[in-house]
């Protein structure tokens, strides 16, 4: 059919095709997601635009796994079907909404005729409401887009997508079937989406940069503490600047692990209160200026609420706002701002006075037993890793246990501090590392989940196969919800879980002899032998490490944090 | 704490104890789960109010394992915890909203001060809105539940369960962490929740069941047609009363199976449009009135939308309205009606003439290749199944299939025709078992899985190895979603899946040798042995069956529903 609008187009293409090009020029280069016979017909375009279909096993972990994409490559693409499969994967947007990761959500969704008629199709609620779903998005992503009617929705495509990545959070598209192969114009594709963030209103910026100035000059043991937000909104390049220029020692809280080049000398440890090491926790609240780059002082990020600072030594920096002490300005973005401190700041007036350099722990927690222990194992983790590897780790010991892992330069650290889903490292996992692949890149991704949580998502290692990713999983086997016991129920039974058979699970979902490893390790001359082996450590196979560690057993982090969480559960 | 209110109490007990004695009033046994430190410390209440915990692997597996448990006992519980919890299980609770289950799922959440303060806890979205999930769920429940003031939760717990029962829909209740312990009145507890259905107005009754009456006693060809509500609005005691004594022809749709004793004399088959076998489809499109019965008129319960009926010749019945060709008769709930018009019908006035038998279609599908066909395996199946079995089909091949099953006496069939989420029939296999042995009974649960919708739940099978379930396992292997290729793609990669290596499922996920056995079947000869074995047939441990079936091979109602369903998904 052709109508009037069609044969005004200069170059007609497929609202799919556009769809999937814009997604291509942002870097996309795999689309997670699962079929569903209201989206197949989109299907077709992601080979024919340069793009790679990845079936995940279910939509849950495509949503995961689409999360841990966005890390590593900036952006990503998730396809689902109507209710069933936008249903399942909603957690994982949640997720993304709540940790700032820009995933691109499109939903095959019943034709718009059928809408219109409100057919009793198979996965609707069976009242004709076609709305509910996209409904139950509105809070959980930055925006919607219900691409209907062909004149708009080259738009509403480009502003989804620009919004998606300007506020680093998830965005929902609706695509019904019968408007897949509509055609719109596709001369608008030459030009790239404006991803440019809008300016600071200069004087406003520079009243700001004036006020910190004064504050930083005058401090006499400032401090910079970078947190996960400084990840997501990108000003990595104006930290480092910032502490290259100022000498300043720099510490990163957990959700901000790998912010930081942590060969860098000014790099100092992890901050999260009392949850930190000693010396860390000392000079951080000993400092009379603390510049907390992009905070996010959650409960699992703080260790409970444990920071011992003062607002009246803090200027916090965000995407959008700055507070200097209890002066809040609003609608400013910090890159701007950062960027002119680092040009404005006169190193001869700073006022810091120099101070001692902390290292990292791993020789002190030797002894002599042959039990892996949880005070052992990270720091010894850090010694295995390399430049640029990508760790993830999960909601349990794994994400508190990471703290006393140094990492070398260039490491990117994955996890869900703040939304916390278990079974998220599983499938983050698998996106990552086709990301890196995607990249061409050679960089290890090297997982740490619980035995608890690999429950929920284990069939993933099944598309990890099947992509023929390599990844090094490690699973920490100690008899069920470590975490949880500390919370509540040491010994109560619902903390256990079933004994698997780990060993054998690469190979069920559908690795081939010499594709795979696996290797149980129960002591530390093991787990000395396994990180010291070349051929391990080169990662050219999936590796899945079962690593026992005692049951009761927790980073110091986590007991602290898990008897703080109690008590606020309990508070009356 | 003892506040006034407290001690003016005549029984306190605490609210988590009230919520799980009301849930074992109801007849639930096990409650289903995963744990999370927001609902820790109730789930201490389960042991001690005589309920059984089902930790399963995920929560999406423990919604469809609560649904399939309803299915078989009459209502179910779940239990998750704030955000990442509830949201994994959304697509379950959906599936029974749409599919007309009642599931109570309670919410652990963080406290009501930490809400009250907006914490910036986990699980959260980083922005201090505590409502966001449960307003998720507002049309997907029929009733919400928050509970924070003492002095209302037991009603509001009462209501919630009462709503869950009369309406048939899954229900929400919140449970903040610090409301767990809060005492309230417990004498109420000796008042069973009122569940009787508010009876219809007498006069407009008795005046529809005139209406019905006169068509009834007119007809020359009158039917029965029972579909899904029959069943989910418990009239089929009402519905066999009515065969017994007028003696009809009685069809179900495919929704409706397992709603008609398959081996009454009256039972005729399954009427689906053009799905039908040939004399079925004759059989109700030449007839000149159809009593239909909880009719759910969906896409794929119609194969496709080919009922070659008209409403002229239909009196539709349903729990909140009846309709007699075009006349409606809103808030009359058919239990009343059918009872009465069993009551009053004049036998000697009707003047309906006998028709031909029906029957079951096994021995025509022989045919002398090794290779197990679609159209030869379903009414084979018919053949081994036993009287009261539960037998559980997946939305692909195996829910078009079991049309052509014919089924023993009480059969109990579970699908989810309508919203047809694909895994649900693994978590819903382990929620039905558990259910028949809560009940005490030994009947056998049959799962038939096609081996792409094994893959989004798979795991479920090691909690029913936990548990010491003992369903047959039925996994369709024929290379993919062979269902969506008969949709678009019939050679589309997308529509391929991963080879697993399933005979060592249950082994990986926990089963010790002798307590699983697993098969592989790729003849005609081997299904006959198979099924023929008195040992296999006996059911008594774990059985897990892989059964060979071409990628293009499908049930002919399946393709004539793929078709529509494209030529649906396409039309402008
Ligand atoms: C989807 C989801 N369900 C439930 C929880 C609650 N929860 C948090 S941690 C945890 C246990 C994790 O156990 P495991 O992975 O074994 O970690 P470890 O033993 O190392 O602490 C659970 C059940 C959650 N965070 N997310
Ligand atoms: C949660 C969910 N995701 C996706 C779909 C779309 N879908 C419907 S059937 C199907 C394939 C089922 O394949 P399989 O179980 O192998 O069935 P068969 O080959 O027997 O047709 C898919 C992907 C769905 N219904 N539900
Ligand atoms: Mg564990
Ligand atoms: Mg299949």
């Amino acid at each position: 059919m052709t109508d009037i609008r069609t044969t005004a187009l200069k170059t007609p293409v497929d609202v799919a095709h556009y769809l999937f090009t814009r997604l291509h020029q942002m870097g996309v280069r795999s689309v997670h997601g699962v079929p569903g016979d209201y989206n197949l017909v989109a299907l077709d375009y992601i080979d024919k635009t340069g793009l790679k279909w990845v079936g995940s096993v279910n939509e849950l972990n495509a949503g995961y796994a689409a999360d841990g994409y966005a890390r590593v490559k900036g952006i990503s693409a998730l396809v689902t079907t109507f209710g069933v499969g936008e249903l399942s994967a909603i957690n994982a947007v949640a997720g993304a909404y709540s940790e700032l990761v820009p995933v691109v959500h499109v939903v095959g969704t019943p034709s718009t005729i059928s809408q219109r008629d409100g057919m009793l199709l198979h996965h609707t609620l069976g009242n004709g409401d076609f709305n509910v779903f996209a409904d139950m998005n509105k809070e959980i992503t930055c925006c919607i887009a219900k691409l209907t009617d062909p004149s708009e929705i080259a738009s509403q495509i480009d502003h989804a997508i620009q919004q998606c990545w300007l506020q680093s959070r998830p965005v929902y598209i609706t695509l019904p079937t019968d408007v897949v192969q509509k055609k719109i114009e596709g001369n608008r594709l030459q030009t790239p989406i404006d991803l440019s963030q809008p300016a600071n209103n200069p004087e406003k910026e520079d009243y700001v940069v004036d006020v910190v100035l004064k504050y930083l000059l005058a401090a006499q043991r400032p401090t910079i503490l970078v947190d996960a937000c400084a990840i997501r909104h990108n000003v990595l390049k104006e930290v480092h600047d910032l502490i290259d220029k100022t000498g300043l020692p720099v510490f990163v809280t957990p959700m901000g692990k790998g912010a930081i080049n942590e060969s860098h000398p000014n790099y100092s440890g992890v901050y999260a209160g009392d949850g930190s090491q000693p010396e860390v926790k000392e000079h951080i609240e000993a400092s009379d200026l603390i510049l907390s780059i992009g905070a996010i002082k959650s409960d699992f990020n703080t260790a409970g609420f444990s920071y011992r600072t003062s607002q009246l030594n803090t200027i916090d920096f965000h995407s959008t706002h700055i507070v200097v002490r209890y002066s809040e300005y609003s609608g400013v973005h910090m890159r701007g701002v950062l960027r002119k401190v680092i040009d404005k700041v006169d190193l001869s007036k700073l006022s810091a006075v120099p101070s001692n350099k902390i290292e990292n722990q791993v020789k002190q927690n030797e002894d002599s037993s042959e039990i892996i222990t949880q005070l052992w194992f990270w720091p010894r983790v850090g010694e295995f890793l390399k430049e640029n590897d990508i760790v993830i780790t999960e909601t349990g010991t794994s994400n508190f246990g990471i703290w006393e892992t140094k990492f070398p330069k260039g490491v990117t650290a994955i996890s869900q501090v703040l939304w916390g889903s278990i079974g998220y490292s599983v499938g983050s996992c698998q996106g990552a590392a086709l990301a890196a692949s995607d990249d061409g890149s050679d960089r290890r991704t090297i997982l740490f989940v619980g035995d608890g949580s690999l429950q929920l998502t284990v069939q993933e290692i099944s598309t990890i196969v099947r992509l023929g990713l390599k990844p090094i999983i490690f699973v920490i086997c100690n008899e069920g919800f470590t975490i949880e016991r500390y919370i509540h129920g040491m010994g109560a039974a619902y903390n256990d879980i079933a004994q698997w058979d780990f060993k054998d699970i690469p190979r069920v979902f559908g690795a081939k002899a010499g594709n795979s490893k696996s290797y149980q390790i129960k002591t530390k001359t093991e787990v000395n032998n396994l990180l010291d082996d070349k051929g391990f450590s080169a990662a050219s196979v999936l590796q899945f490490v079962e690593l026992y560690i005692p049951k009761e057993d927790a980073p110091r982090a986590l007991k602290l944090t898990a008897e703080a969480s109690a008590k606020t559960n309990a508070k009356e």
